[in-house]
């Protein structure tokens, strides 16, 4: 299994830790230190060596940081942990903030005076947030103080090794164009630009341009690394040689230059010694990388990563390999929903059982197709009832509930193919839903088939389309505190940038970029509703009698919608066509891969929704 | 009449400006002048006095610079006008260049070397774009030089004097709010900004903020002048004291200081040496004013001007006289309607005959009801066939062209009465529209029905809600290149911010804004359609099963849309409700001050459409 459901342990054992690092502290001369939650490759997933922030405070969210200072340490964590925060931490200890009304740089300055040195580990803070904490402490006295070595490190004992997870190479034929061309391409965007080198930070980047995948991290398929390309020589890849076999290392020998990790500092001086004009994004990249370069006399050109845009734009072969992908996973999903359709009514099934139950469908489908499953491409949100209502839920040993008859029950999953990528999320109705559970859903559904359906110029961002999504509902009084997409990978991320749909989305949508489509409805206590398919930006298709080019979208994911849960008579004419001619769709493309009760489960459940 | 449509000037006989003004800056040791066609107050228009960009050009659009060096000149207009200028211009002198693409800073910096002294007003740039050229200047060599008084102003004999128009007060009946509090509420801005003074240089800023209106400049009801709050003591009005008659002067004594706009510079130098905090807007405040307050060691804390937002949102008897206005204005329009559908059957009506009529029509309804038309808002734009395609089209004596059956004729007008502006858009089939036509209108009222049904949360911005009026032309390959609304003034500026509703408009609509619902389709060389009303922002009310408060609009426009060009087929129900709805309140609202043929036609036109 690649989901834990072990329930977050509680911090007793730790309360020692405090009292370790201020005295380790207190040795280097430093009066606080800055603990973030984030890595030195700031990604969505740490591994257990770089959990400083769990093993400090017992906190074991996905975003946060605390501030130690010698009186006193607050914890700072969004929305999604606010409850979970107080659970987990010693509340003698951290005082739990909110890491967006107050940010750690606004609660620091007023408890900063005249000779106080905070210390910070300049590989985990990128330049922009070093940045925010300069400009709090500045005027006060105070000093901000790089570490050469983290001092959590040296006191925890027993920090397991930093992974060296094996890393295999993305084929041509899967990646759709070689390594060679995309570092050409990256060139030439350098040279554009003004660039002689540019450092790249993230790894799904660094996947993208290599084309090779790792197994550093849960549900990301990423190496952890870094590169520095070069305008006009061969990049640099900075890895832990361990994770190379001879293959793989003889392959990307032929592209770039292989350095263990701890060279860049030194290459970045050098660098920056030769004058060199290097570009960076300031919001991603670690501040120990830039400040090496900046001390050297280096330029830096800051600048958002020469990647993300030309990784976000699918080219045909990856776009073949995401429907594939997407095929595979409606089977799997559909097996799944009709053995749901089959246990639910007991009410005996539990959130995890549904959980371990999807993910085997999904591995099963996998071993058919000898594509085996790499990874859940996060861990699945299964909720039933009121749990359906959390939106950021994750189910465990503690929270587990029942499915219920009567309720609804919502599940959020995806896959990690080696062809694709996948993120889906059903919401299906156990038993007879209530008259408002149905007006809800096809709310959501009309949001969900305005934004599948748009056509929208060249040049509109993810803001713009959010309104379609979320006007059925606002017109009744209703809304979600989400955003409606967010970009996904090519077996990468599955939360990738540059655009999004959202109210803050201000990235314009190309052709190529694979997206989310997932409005939702919440009501507390009660239940939740959201319909996620994954959606393709397909290129300016002629439209009858008009005199523009206008993008729209495809519809990646092939899995039914509840029937049961749609008020056709809340439905105009073309949202029942479009319902219709989906649930056809789906069942052509999934009928001949289904037998028995899975068969005739999607043959009922791709019916006419007016039939 | 207060529209001019006389053909613009052709430049012939000033070709020896260009001559002249190089021999004035040689005297004065300068190599370059920059000259704007903004004046000094950086308003929407500008007085006779301050056109020096038509005095040395002969352009006379409304936006532009030019740029005079020994050897080249240039002058940069925006997409408006890239036909009309090089109609006015002499090409051999001036250089015609897109102000977007080849913005003028952009333009001078290769052409600047070591030693060149570029002159420039400081009143006539503000901070903003003195940056932008001292910027474009770095590193050349070339300097910057501001000059004491404007060399144009030296040459130009017979330059009209600045005008002098008579200041009156609004009253509080109409303003809704006294001067005295209005400004107590902008020093508590000031105070929760740290700020000891804000200057205040948009003149419907001023306006508003000591309710006083003017006649200085056509079509906007402002007095040309600048003011300092004081966050603690009286404000300080800077205005030539030949505007103010003695009963006007003693009420304005009771509330602030009174200078000559000339003491502006003295003072702000005072401000500075006492070590004040001012805040001011570096984007509409002209660098004179502020160069004199940093020279003078004062602290500059850039901000929007903080009348800005206070005023967009305007007040329950502002908002009470905008439907007075509204309901005036649809008198004036219905009656215009019925004599144009009368009138233009013969083929014989032209443009200029038919803004003429309108203007009467709105100066008559003015006298009835005791509130004089004190202007029309704009310009009238009345565009028969073609010209309706122009977005920006002014009808002069040259372009005049005949209203011709089988045509539409797009008229946007506006009025301005002591109660409220008004601004609204009618295009009207001339005999019978052909199905395209149809077609076509149908889709720009479904996105003007789709923005003034909408229901929105707070914090929703104009570029959201844009989509909307334009997602029904978009999923037919259609779309319009130009924002869907404007903010509207009361009894000031017809364009007004800070929010708007466009692909770009970042600001968060909020209760009592007036703003355009205007969208469009243009057939180049054939027709224009525009729909035009104004709408209301209104404060959430309840809406039945609801669970979040919703901000809505109140359409305050009331004039019959012409039901030849609507296709009910393309019409869902919904939104033939909206439309039957909407002219049941024109009638019931208008009928009463209409007679013979005026109320015939509203009772015709006002029709249910599927009747």
């Amino acid at each position: 299994m690649f989901q834990n459901f072990d329930a977050p342990a509680r911090s007793q054992p730790i309360g020692g830790r405090l009292v370790s690092l201020r005295a380790e502290l207190g040795k280097h001369g430093l009066s606080g230190f800055l603990v973030p939650h984030s890595d030195e490759y700031q990604g969505e997933y740490t591994p257990a060596s770089a959990e400083r922030l769990a093993w400090l405070t017992g906190f074991t969210g996905s975003a946060g940081m605390a501030i130690v200072l010698a009186g006193e340490a607050a914890i700072f964590v969004d929305g999604r942990y606010t409850l979970q925060v107080r659970e987990q931490i010693e509340i003698a200890d951290f005082t739990p903030e909110h890491l967006i009304e107050t940010p750690p740089h606004a609660w620091i300055r007023p408890r900063l005076k005249q000779g106080d040195r905070i210390g910070y580990d300049p590989r985990l803070l990128t330049l922009a947030e070093l940045r925010r904490f300069e400009h709090a402490a500045a005027g006060t006295g105070a000093g901000l103080v790089p570490v050469d070595e983290n001092p959590i490190d040296r006191i925890w004992a027993d920090r397991p090794a930093p992974p060296v997870g094996a890393v295999s190479l993305q084929g041509d034929d899967l990646a759709g164009e070689s390594a060679r061309a995309k570092i050409e391409r990256l060139q030439a965007v350098l040279a554009e630009k003004g660039a002689d080198a540019a450092v790249i930070a993230q790894s799904d980047s660094i996947a993208w341009t290599f084309n090779i995948r790792g197994t550093d991290v849960p549900h990301n398929p990423v190496a952890l690394s870094y590169a520095i390309l070069s305008r006009d020589g061969p990049p640099t890849l900075y890895i832990d040689s361990r994770k190379l076999s001879n293959a793989v290392r003889d392959a990307l020998a032929d592209l770039a230059d292989i350095r263990e990790e701890t060279a860049i500092l030194g290459d970045l001086e050098r660098l920056g010694g030769s004058g060199a004009r290097v570009l960076a994004d300031p919001n991603t990249t670690p501040a120990a990388l830039l400040r090496a370069l900046i001390a050297a006399e280096g330029t830096l050109i800051e600048g958002s990563d020469p990647v993300t845009l030309p990784k976000a734009r699918k080219n045909a072969i990856e776009l073949d390999g995401s429907r594939r992908a997407h095929h595979r996973d409606g089977v799997a999903m559909t097996r799944f929903l009709a053995w749901l359709d089959e246990e639910a009514p007991t009410g005996e099934l539990d959130e995890i059982a549904a959980a371990r139950r999807l993910e085997a469908f999904r591995a099963e489908i996998g071993e058919e197709d000898g594509m085996p499953l790499a990874d859940i491409s996060f861990d699945t949100i299964s909720g039933a009832g009121s749990d359906g209502a959390i939106v950021h839920y994750r189910v465990n040993e503690a929270t587990n509930r029942k499915i219920e008859p009567g309720s609804l029950y919502l599940v959020d999953s995806g896959a990690q193919f080696r062809d694709g990528t996948t993120d889906i999320t059903r919401t299906i109705a156990i038993g007879e839903p209530t008259a408002e559970m149905r007006q809800r859903f096809t709310l959501v559904l009309k949001g969900h088939i305005a934004l599948a359906t748009a056509r929208f110029p060249a040049g509109t961002n993810g803001a713009q389309l959010d309104t379609l999504a979320r006007i059925a509902l606002w017109q009744k009084g209703l809304d979600y505190d989400h955003g409606t997409g967010h970009g996904v990978g090519a077996f990468l991320s599955v939360h990738e940038g540059p655009a999004r749909i959202s109210k803050t989305g201000t990235f314009a949508l190309e052709p190529g970029m694979i997206l989310s489509n997932e409005p939702g409805y919440y009501k507390t206590g009660a239940y939740g509703i959201r319909i996620e398919n994954l959606i393709l930006v397909h290129p300016p298709e002629p439209i009858e009698g008009g005199e523009r080019p206008m993008l729209g979208f495809e519809t990646l994911t092939l899995a039914p919608i509840d029937r049961k849960l749609v008020e056709p008579a809340l439905l105009n004419a073309a949202e029942i066509a479009w319902l219709d001619a989906y649930h056809a769709r789906v069942r052509e493309a999934l009928a001949p891969r289904l037998t028995g009760r899975a068969l005739q489960f999607l043959l009922a459940s791709t019916q006419s929704v007016v039939a």
